[in-house]
């Protein structure tokens, strides 16, 4: 999880710099899937929570004796970060990412490593007018609090030469409800098991989703057809939700996983983190409706951490269902 | 802000009751604006934050000598409101709120006050597919941590019958920007002022905006056409935002609030707590480019409180631009 | 809740005004009392974070006009408060106020109307050596997120003089437990009902707890008999509650009012606000222990909010309560 | 830093699990250091945050297929870990961790991996009454929101034995500010460089410190004198702290590090996660006084992750700095 140059810790950074771009180029030209239809940003508001860490031989005698001379100062990192944001040419969080991790490692010869991680800070178009006519603004955005993306890049120096030794996208904090069609039974009772079995109750999940590509190059966007956006993986997540009858997340977030490997086969690997926020049930039996009553479940939660790969689409049993919704 | 049946304040009462209602009666038959497309709400699910507020004389003895025999626990007050969301016909969160109100002062009449709050847990539609299609799915479900609606009554028993005290319904925590087309100048500058003048800033803004009916029934939504939806009010604030070139927020949240009242005028006043979360610029030029690279403000931020009333339409400066547009 | 200089709600101002002053003058010479040790503060590191609103008829034309020429900026408002900080010549978060909404009112004539809160940013002292032993640092201080004092003082100019329109001082966020001794029953019993009565329950409280004095001076700290400090009523808070068994948290914030006022009779009022966040019992009996296994309650919590004034110290029932034990 | 018994992720596990046990067995008989006066705790009130997470190849179909037959629900776990704090009969985090751990691994044998967590609920005690005297009471608590141990446990079943794979004790979010004496001077200044050299700031650090032990046993606290208490490690922080002048928060670190592993010699490595979180400087001269007036700095913060091993002892510079005091 941390990264070492060598066997020892040690590292240092800038957490939450945050920088706001306005009209940056913007995202087209993506491959266009079944599950969604979104086809690019304006990118006149790009938003982005930036961190940067840094590790090298030369930082051990500011540690061990107080010696600032190589230093960096974390200001200095912060400038770096938000000058860089105006310099990009691109039009996605991990290009930004990768181009500021390179122009940092020419900079700084003296530093082994980086790792740069942006959180998305999202805005919405809102309600303006044109021709008199209701429609989303060119210049009125709404900042988002959901679900956001999240990426990030790991270099370092060998041989003279940056190499990547870590990326990864990610669309982090979706949180989806399903109102009916979902069970959870079969498991082990025993003297631990107080839960009843449910055959049809609603399943609220949190879920966070990553993915790497086969070739990081193609992280970046340069070719749009061949980038993977954080949109799309949110609304395959969601239509596989609507199509299946899960009986539990793990199947659910399996099948996920692979669905987002078919439509991107440039994509090496998808990575869950769910959780269960399911609710409890209070009221079971409103009268001439199929609608019960609910309550924010008990503060513990249940969750899963799980990688698919394309070993996986080789299954049989889930390829009928991935497969033929769309045929 | 409290209430007293009394001059002392004692009341007591449930705070996050949290409920979720499923396929509930949709919302339909609004009064179309030119402001905002927005025409209903499914209602498939209905999720709200309540509290409940108690108040009257007969409770002192359980304070000043802890006798409990009066008293309502606070978790049947629990049990009282989530019923009552099973049982509650209409499609509204006022009119829910109301509702279990009215039905809870009949039937403990030892109650002089009662004031409930909710707070609505918002879901927006998630993609699913249709015949085929991608399209909005009807059983899943995103979870909006952005915006929401807000809503309070407070009911107290005089002579016998229920009196409403106190109605408000509210679009809270909608954050917005406009990144070009601001300015602030011309104000005070003396030894306390290290500010500079900007004519074309963005402007970034939290608001809360609320609204009181001139008659409460009509806050109900049992006659649709009467009631606002916080979602139009919402589409109210961002369109007027994107018309006008704002010299401050203060101005902007007057012009905001006539318009309110201008296409509602069922409506008696609106009322804002709004807050200023201007971004400061970083990069104020990049080659080939309008657009700049701005951080997050530092933490003191402006605020106003301000409330609008029917006698502001009278005022003719600003009828010229809040008329203008949609003719 | 809001200040009004007239019928309408029209204030603006500047929140979380953070402002840390070191080497300020200490607080000493406060009134013993015996349910505390507590003797007064260092002010090594005084930590405030401050808000400021202001109204006044003259700041109409820049809501409804967008007329900024009276306007003070939000950003000088910062500046007045953090110089006014370092020329404040006492000890107290309420005299800082005080001083600084006064000398705000003698700066900008055109304002008629100042509220101004502080909450404390409670520093905490820290281990250091001293002559070899470990002991308090005098430079080194852990910052607490624990409970906090709060002060809020409102003034309006009212024929050309500053009237004092309200004036309070807190401790906030206390959180308290009592392992066992409590108990609840003999509350109302019917259909929504499903709380068990308990005899013997831990009881888990949050408690804000408000003081004023009869004359507002008293509360700067100018004279430090007089003063009350907010470390004083957390512990009379604690010792009540560690000397009585409590039927209800009702009965229980009644004596800690009573007390609080019995011990510092130049208060005119005790305000709580408390919360009720009592832990579930999962496990009943541990062999050989009188102690039990509990877990998070879930997220619905009671509250009461409940005045106490000198009245009710002239109750006789609870008068053997407060008195005997430092007989 | 995440589980895998083979080359996939696959975990699944219950987070916020939440218990409290009342009059667990105390802790006594701890080494005593020079810079602590922590001699134990009563454990009248144990609080503990913890998580699970377990894994195995048997858990593949539960995702491949929805075949939960092997899946132990995780409301059982949650039952399973409140359960087996009544029987646990030590009196330490790590110790608890350990048993409940090694009890699941023995009771569900398809199983292969666990992971547990646990985050202290700190409770410190309150003020009551002890033969008329202001005391701590031995019934009353206060909840602290402030810096809390936290520890974790991993265990592996290989060839029908449990390993453990990995352990640390931490004492986690203590921030502490020295008023004076640090500077931070001689890092390198270029073209991204605005911050100025600074010879004598306040210093504010957030500090997470983790350690882990030569022995995993000793982390139990089987034998108090080989236990280190995650207070003692904090006071070592201040103390240190206090006795230096630091020229930057890395050297600081680092000889908080090799004072604990001085202290104890039984630990292995202590590993720091540092924030710089140092105020900004508003007003610089108060007439008679050498304090200063500062404000909340901005948002980017500075941090260091680093790790101290006993290879780090045996260098000299420092030793002087860390054996002088105490002789």
């Amino acid at each position: 999880d941390h990264m070492t140059s060598e066997s020892r810790l040690m590292t240092y950074g800038k957490g939450d710099v945050f920088a706001y771009r306005t009209f940056m180029p913007p995202l087209t030209g993506l491959q266009q899937i079944p599950e969604s239809t979104f086809e690019g940003k304006s990118n006149t508001v790009f938003g982005v929570n930036a961190s940067i860490e840094i590790g090298g031989k030369a930082f051990l005698p500011s540690f061990a004796e107080g010696d600032n001379s190589l230093v960096v100062a974390t200001d200095s990192m912060k400038n770096f970060i938000q000058r860089h944001l105006a310099d990009y040419e691109g039009s996605t969080l991990e290009g930004f990412l990768d181009y500021t991790a390179r122009r940092f490692l020419e900079k700084y010869t003296h530093v082994d490593t980086i790792k740069m991680t942006g959180v998305e800070v999202p805005f919405e178009s809102a309600v303006g007018i044109k021709n008199g006519e209701s429609s989303s603004s060119d210049l009125v955005f709404k900042r988002s609090r959901n679900e956001q993306a999240r990426s990030t890049v790991s270099l370092e120096r060998i041989n003279e030469k940056m190499e990547v030794t870590g990326h990864s996208s990610e669309i982090t904090d979706l949180q989806l409800v399903k109102v009916k069609g979902n069970s959870f039974v079969g498991f082990i009772r025993d003297e631990y098991t107080t839960l009843p079995e449910d055959g049809n109750r609603p399943l609220f999940i949190y879920l966070n989703i990553g993915w790497t590509y086969e070739n990081q190059q193609d992280s970046l966007g340069t070719n749009p057809l061949n980038y993977v956006a954080a949109e799309q993986v949110k609304d395959i997540a969601s239509t596989v939700f609507d199509e299946i009858e899960s009986p539990s997340i793990q199947y659910l977030i399996y099948l996920i996983g692979c669905r987002v490997l078919e439509r991107f086969p440039q994509l090496k690997e998808v990575t869950f983190q769910s959780q269960n926020r399911t609710w409890d049930v209070v009221v079971e039996d409103i009268p001439g409706s199929e609608g019960k009553v609910y309550t924010e479940p008990r503060l513990p939660y249940g969750f899963q951490r799980f990688s698919v790969t394309k070993d996986d689409l080789n299954t049989s049993a889930k390829k009928a269902v991935t497969s033929d919704t769309y045929k």
